[in-house]
């Protein structure tokens, strides 16, 4: 059994969940005639990027110039870096447009200018816009702004423009289907309205939304032209908590050691801070915060079956966590044992890890790995 | 400028103000008599730890065996791992004994009948007590554990007792000098109790206490051994929130290109997220949280004259910031522009990131680097 060859806090990867989540994900999209242009900044993996590609993905989603780099180098030949295009990154953004088609997001004219100057190579520009999450992007009432834009690309004719691209990030408050399908709506309607706005003038442009509550929950994806979800590859507690996924969906799992025990508060401590989970939290009805519910393990796997009877991770400070136990199953665990927990983020926590094992051991790469131990 | 240079996210060194911090705390408990063994988790650098072997220290504390092994590995050779010994690293604790002492932290027998069968060096022995921050540490009053464990410690002559060793974290939770003097000296009190019960068995016993909190604010340590705070080399916002540094003491920042602006939100986006800066956040008084604040570049550094007019670090998602300012500093920045953040907890941060330059542009190590850009 691989837990227990562990020695320290491990990222576990469970294939066969993973490997579920993105054929589940590619088929749906597929059915309903959707590009699926998953965003690789959740699992930031070559080999789990391959097991995409196995299923007929070749456009993909990233989140910065140096995943895009790593991405290209196995062979990705369409990336989309999903972020407003960093100028002070143009001559890595010049070398990269140079090897594979790029796309950009750009929200200002002067951005534009700075693309249009700079690159010599075919790019496909995408104009960001802010559905409702007030995170970035243009407000689509903002014609001028719109136009703008529009009007400085007709200066560079290596730009092309793609369409509208939309992140619903505001879904992560949801609860249920009926608010993440009412977002979904809302959203795919904004960008429809632009999309038959603009179509006359650029008749190939396209319409990209991308969250995995969304991507999960909505059954039709409607008139949209690109769906670009990426924590759905492995899920975890938030996704679990606002509907997008089940409890078994979740496929990576923080392996800790157990190193103190206290009866008297029913605690555990655990070699396993927020340098391994980071500390994203799930409020919990009592006011206290979830930073991760513990797993059973099997042979080769975990089973989540009465969870609800396990205890929780309560706190996390640098590099201890502290599980909160009940009397029925503080004896659970001793020192030395391992303990496993499904985490609350799990792309914060495969970033902060910076790696992972499958579960027969061997190692998964991850884009941010750390030289040590 | 080094500022004119960056490209991306990139904490940045001021080795002046560093070394002032530990010069301080080295002569404060010089002074005193009190040997300062200074926490090396917050900056885990080789090149930063040798500022303080300048200093005349030549005993460190670490959170991890693998970080024991990096600064042994540079020539230190007396290291507390101040963390719950984990018997599953046993093989890589042993192979670190017979390279250097090394202080293991111990909470129950069993424990302790490990390391003493598998153990061959010499090797110092603390019993980690809780002061009151009960995270972990037995309780002081309960003398049966403690007698356990020193009963049992008789049976392993390698294995040589130190003393009593407490973290005060719940100084965290303070916002004042009295506030901390009086966990200070609460714990202290425990802790001299303690010694001066087995003093008569243990002629060399210790007490060690650590946190950057007290050993910051407290101004007479009494009749403490040794102290280990580590967050002093940097300090943060959080420290500066509780009492613990000025402003300027603070001796990193982050610095993050401006990529995107919402003037009807008196918004910035940068590029800097939760994967560079960590979670970590103050509540400010009207509710919303601060992940870090503004300062103002100059020449070789940066000041933080008038940081309550800059704009703060309103949320982070995985490699956005978004930035709240107002009419009067929405200006400040422009799509292009490096803006400088004050880190709220700069443990994690220097964690988060894995790597650092100094106001030079040098590169300073950390233990876990990132491979990667």
């Amino acid at each position: 059994m691989i837990y227990d060859t562990l020695t320290q806090p491990t990222l576990i990867l469970d294939e066969a969940r993973c490997k579920a989540n993105i054929r589940h994900m590619c088929r749906k999209a597929n059915d309903q005639g959707v590009v699926l242009r998953p965003h690789f900044k959740t699992h930031q993996s070559k080999i789990i990027g391959r097991w995409f590609g196995d299923m007929g993905i070749d456009k993909i989603t990233v989140s910065s110039v140096g995943m895009a780099r790593y991405f290209a180098e196995d062979g990705w030949k369409d990336i989309t870096i999903a972020f407003p295009v960093n100028v002070r990154q143009i001559d890595e953004i010049k070398a990269l447009s140079a090897q594979v088609r790029i796309g950009l997001l750009v929200l200002d004219a002067d951005t534009l200018d700075i693309l249009g100057k700079n690159l010599n190579d075919p790019v496909s520009i995408w104009i960001k816009i802010d559905v409702g999450t007030h995170r970035t992007g243009i407000d689509p009432a903002q014609s001028e702004s719109i136009e703008a834009i529009l009007d400085r690309l007709a200066k560079y004719p290596q730009l092309s423009f793609s369409g509208f691209l939309a992140h619903a990030g505001h879904t992560y408050h949801s609860r249920s289907v009926t608010e993440v399908q009412r977002i979904y709506d809302h959203s795919l309607t904004a960008l429809l309205d632009l999309k038959m706005k603009y179509l006359s003038k650029f008749p190939d442009l396209r319409i990209s939304l991308g969250d995995t509550p969304g991507a999960s929950m909505v059954s039709q994806f409607g008139s949209v032209d690109e769906l670009r979800p990426g924590n759905f590859v492995f899920y975890d507690l938030m996704q679990e908590e606002i509907g997008a996924c089940q409890l078994d969906d979740i496929a990576v799992v923080m392996a800790c050691p157990v190193v103190a025990v206290h009866p008297e508060r029913k605690h555990w401590i655990i070699y396993g801070g927020a340098i391994h989970f980071s500390k994203d939290f799930l409020q919990m009805e009592d006011g206290r915060k979830c930073f991760g519910r513990m797993v059973t393990p099997t042979y080769d796997s975990w089973n989540t079956a009465n969870i609800s009877a396990n205890p929780y991770l309560l706190s996390l400070s640098q590099e201890h966590g502290v599980v909160q136990c009940t009397d029925q199953n503080f004896d659970l665990c001793r020192p030395g044992d391992i303990s496993l927990w499904l985490p609350v983020h799990s792309c914060l926590t495969a970033d902060a890890i910076g790696s992972y094992i499958n579960t027969a051991g061997a190692p998964i790469d991850h884009y941010r790995i750390r030289v040590y131990e």
